[in-house]
């Protein structure tokens, strides 16, 4: 059997990876989404294994110590990480994972995993994505300029991915990384073992 | 404006390249298939420019001899190849051309094109390939032998190829390549001089 396909999508905060995910859900029911581990404790309706895998700090300290998160990082004072388990249990079962993360957490990701298919989403422009910054309304002037500029800096780390995907149009932006997936999964390096199995052993590539 | 991508379709005889083809056109109008040269005589109905260009010898000798053939080859006293000028027009328009050619061909055609996608369309199996070979009925067994033999040849030839596309169902083998070609228009590296243009010049990758 085929081993599923780690699928990492991120891209610049405002972009919209939350809601492509949220589509390709629906769109792409045999998907599998990582789940992440954290510190935070459960809001109200979360379930443990389902929205996050639930840990203290121990249990955290505890999974970086033994390298069991393909990354993690620190925000407002809690833990956010992916376990490496569930990937691997995962891609074992011959499905494929998404996992949606920030530009950082991805590259740390591409260290641990680089046979992983790395995803930029891409705003259609930097104008577009000042305005659905702002046009969230809630930012002050120098915080929109702020995260401008990281966007930018983050942009140019398209460079250590595999593919850019323009997030124009959700329904498009969807069905781009449903293609770059099925064609993955026919690259023929993905496809050299099941080929040995059909050529005679005079033929063996 | 991107480019467009040159697609090379290719595979052992009998797998189903032709069929593939006639269900992608219809499948995918926007895609404009790769016009033979031939110094054969057309067929009743046939036009030029539109099934072959026709060539005398003399100037298919001409073409050849000033490099304007991507790959050309000779089968029972006529010339058959693939015109450059057409590819080049088509992909300088910003379309994707696809080529659908014999294995020996695409191999030509790579070393001058190497930036072409170049995808092998596979049989199920070799077995099935056998019975889709013998299913036409024509052919007597040491043919259908040699044939087989030169089908396996051609598989492990499938190293030099970027796709492999199993032929199992139609529909499921268009899909496949459809999705080839969408996300080779997405790869980073086809991206990048459209992103020169979306970030300042202090970030330029």
């Amino acid at each position: 059997m085929n081993k599923g396909l780690l699928i990492v999508l991120s891209g610049p905060s405002g972009v919209g990876k939350g809601t492509v995910c949220s589509v390709l859900r629906s769109k792409m029911p045999n998907l599998t989404y990582s789940v992440s581990a954290t510190t935070r404790p459960p809001r109200q309706g979360e379930v443990d294994g389902v929205n996050y895998f639930f840990k203290t700090r121990e249990q955290f300290q505890e999974m970086i110590a033994r390298d069991a998160l393909l990354e993690h990082a620190e925000y407002v004072d809690n833990y956010y990480g992916t376990p490496r388990d569930f990937v691997d249990r995962t891609l074992a079962s011959g499905k494929d994972i998404i996992l949606e993360i920030e530009v950082q957490g991805a590259l740390k990701v591409k260290e641990k995993f680089p046979q992983g298919v790395f995803i930029f989403l891409m705003p259609p422009s930097l104008d577009e994505l000042k305005q659905r910054i702002t046009g969230r309304g809630t930012e002050e002037q120098h915080v929109i300029d702020h995260r401008m500029s990281v966007a930018a800096e983050e942009i140019s780390l398209i460079r250590y991915y595999d593919y850019a995907v323009v997030n124009d149009e959700i329904d498009a932006a969807c069905k781009r990384i449903e293609s770059i997936i099925i064609a993955e999964h026919c690259r023929k390096d993905r496809f050299m073992s099941e080929l040995a199995d059909m050529l005679p052993a005079s033929e063996k590539v």
